[in-house]
């Protein structure tokens, strides 16, 4: 393929098409696609649609680029539809307690304008600050506050989709129930634009929690941590928030920030509950772990949260700052994340790579990171980084989990879908797909 | 059609066909099935389908025939595959919170077993005491926690489905989050037996809340009852429960009950706060309403809840005591509920027919119940009656709601979702069925 794209909308230069090749995968964008259009009205994206119908151009919708498995990579031949442009917020309602925007608003613009009306958009995948509603629609992005309050799905009340030929359909309501016809907001978020490209969505507002308590505590190895999870499981409290972070993870904080965490414990555990009751939901958590810690500090002050948090918010920067970060996104049953841990720390030394865990435990999704040398961002990842992802993928799925929690498909972990869900449900997709795109112009190559 | 069908697992006594023939919707079964199963394994549901894609027989799943909308009706020479005797809950997994279900379970029964472990299946459909699980999860059933805690959909993870030709898959997954390939859990939870049958779920539970708090308040008329619940919704309180009822149903509870509830008011809200912060939530709750209401009652205490919640609990029987009740299940912004009880009101007074309006105004969702003289239970619904209904679902599109909320479409409300949902989504519906389905023998004439 490699041929130019003649639209009016559609641009071509060399640099462009190489930034729409690559997301913040790694993924191999080896050919640039054809074209790149950066539309801002909703008439344009369907006149881009009607337009890739008729010649069976690939299409590849695509937010911030900052997708973690290749999902809205330009592919050779296609057109990138950028969808960046379109971020305005085009109401909070707050009566309704629900938001309309368009595709491109980064999630935390979102956050900040509810924010001004006492509303919160719930949903925090750790990229709010530089992702977009559209792309989170998309994955069906997850985040730090998911065992409480879900994941981006639970927040999308409707969407506007362009069909694979150009056709605008609203699916879903703006009331909070509704079960006239099937569930096709649920079936959009997360398809990965396989099934239509989304121009706008209409998501639920929460009242943001009147206070917050949040919790630190540190542990002589992953084995306590992961008994703590399972004891604030037990306990009959619900945290926002309740991230593990390994003794790897710490020491490469303590490098980058010259703190001590490493040598405080093998392990730590940040946890936040909100709400009217959340001074006594803590000390609930405190009471159910602190058998299990070697300390446990808690406040309801907000700036002691900061500073509570301050480790969770470092990791990602800590392993970037060591070399080229692969990120995995697997979730095992909770009561397995010990076993999960002690087989990724086996599996690192056993293929000589770094891996570092962090994650989301009140879910039971753990973020395994390789850290490869630094080396140009588009260099093939190399066979002991792919060996070790491969093995935490089997893992993940030997424990009954998943391979991928809230990241995505994409194109990376294609292969390793397939092999999850099983021949029959993924013939089942396809035939999803192809009763939404039967021309196949919508992302092939990805997802299913 | 009306044949018999012959195969080892299929009944055909009179009696049998014709109690499979109707629901509690009132939608006509003018003609009886062909057969009626009641299967006990998976391998006999696989084995009825093999058998029914074979012949091309109509097939109808069904759990314990409480639908409102006729969707589980058999039809003429259809085979209805009775699910009910597959009642074991074959697993309540207290370390990862969930439950593993046949799907002809009492939903009742399944939160007492899991009650019995700190837990709650927290989805509460009016109809739990008599509804199943997969009939729940056919129609992604609703019920009165729906605000905070959702439906159906939100805690089901994994089912195992029959498709139109056999196939047994498992779609979802048993972590909390996972997003390997489209979400055919959300897609099939609310299909009413139209996408494959349902034979397992893995139910999320939730930790029991620690304590409740209940409220109960009068109001002069539906208008500041509705203004009531705007201001709870500004107050950033989060009810669990908030029922509405209007002056027509209390006039019914008081003739049924002795009680004086009409006289005290022209409209009662029943709300209900929990977790931890209970207590506070409903002082909070309180102070809203406090200077809207006629009168507020309030209690943390289990016997007061009981007496403040009798209202609501008697609304429905006192209803059945008056008449045949035609219940349908409207759901509009919450903003527009007193707009749409005032519009009712008037609508009852023009066509002359008695309807009785209460529902879950936390959801914005109201259940207009049109009480028709009793009469034969099969007799067709009285013209006056049908006209009233079908002003009521125009007047949810009007006001930008849905013309079913928790119910389901089913045989009777088919045409007016098709309103709602406009041709080109109700296409898409279609192309979506027809890849699970491309004979066309699950439950046909019902959804869509």
């Amino acid at each position: 393929m490699s041929g130019t794209i003649a639209h009016p909308l559609v641009r071509a230069e060399q640099e462009r098409l190489r930034t729409a090749a690559a997301d913040r995968s790694g993924w191999p964008g080896a050919v640039p696609p054809a074209g790149v259009a950066a539309p801002t009205s909703v008439e344009e994206v369907v006149s881009l649609m009607r337009w890739a119908h008729r010649t069976g151009t690939a299409v590849i919708a695509r937010g911030a680029g900052t997708g973690l498995a290749g999902g809205a990579s330009g592919i050779d031949g296609a057109l990138v539809l950028d969808l960046s442009r379109m971020k305005r917020i085009l109401e909070i309602d707050v009566e309704e307690q629900l938001a309309r925007v368009e595709p491109g608003v980064i999630t935390a613009d979102l956050d900040a304008a509810a924010s001004a009306h006492g509303l919160r958009y719930a949903p925090d995948p750790g990229s709010v600050g530089i992702s977009t509603i559209g792309g989170n629609i998309a994955t069906n992005a997850g985040g730090l506050r998911g065992a409480k309050y879900g994941v981006t799905r639970d927040h999308v009340l409707a969407l506007d989709v362009v069909l694979a030929d150009g056709t605008l359909v609203h699916v879903g309501r703006d009331t909070i129930k509704g079960v006239a016809g099937y569930d096709l907001v649920a079936l959009v978020t997360g398809s990965e634009g396989t099934l239509g490209v989304v121009v706008g969505a209409t998501l639920r507002l929460l009242p943001r929690p009147v206070r917050t308590a949040t919790i630190s505590a540190t542990f002589v190895d992953i084995g306590a941590a992961a008994a703590a999870v399972s004891a604030i499981t037990r306990s009959g409290a619900r945290p926002a928030v309740l991230e593990i972070i390994d003794h790897a993870t710490l020491a490469a904080i303590d490098a980058l920030e010259g703190t001590v965490l490493s040598a405080q414990g093998g392990a730590l555990l940040v946890a936040q509950t909100d709400g009217f009751g959340a001074e006594e939901e803590a000390r609930v958590v405190v009471a159910a772990i602190s058998s299990l810690a070697a300390a446990v500090e808690w406040s309801m002050d907000e700036a002691d949260a900061d500073r509570l948090l301050f480790a969770r918010r470092r990791a990602l920067p800590a392993l970037e700052a060591l070399g080229r970060p692969l990120i995995e996104d697997i979730a095992v049953p909770r009561g397995r994340l010990a076993t999960a841990v002690q087989a990724i720390e086996r599996i690192a030394s056993e293929e000589q790579v770094r891996i570092f865990v962090f994650g989301h435990a009140g879910d039971g999704n753990l973020h395994p990171i390789i850290v490869t040398d630094t080396a140009a961002p588009d260099a093939p990842v190399p066979p002991a980084a792919q060996r070790a992802a491969d093995r935490i993928f089997a893992l993940a799925l030997e424990l009954g989990g998943t391979i991928t929690a809230e990241h995505g498909v994409g194109r990376a972990k294609r292969l390793w879908a397939e092999r999850e869900l099983g021949a029959e449900v993924v013939a089942l997709q396809r035939r999803i797909r192809a009763a939404f795109d039967p021309v196949g112009i919508l992302n092939p190559g990805s997802t299913t």
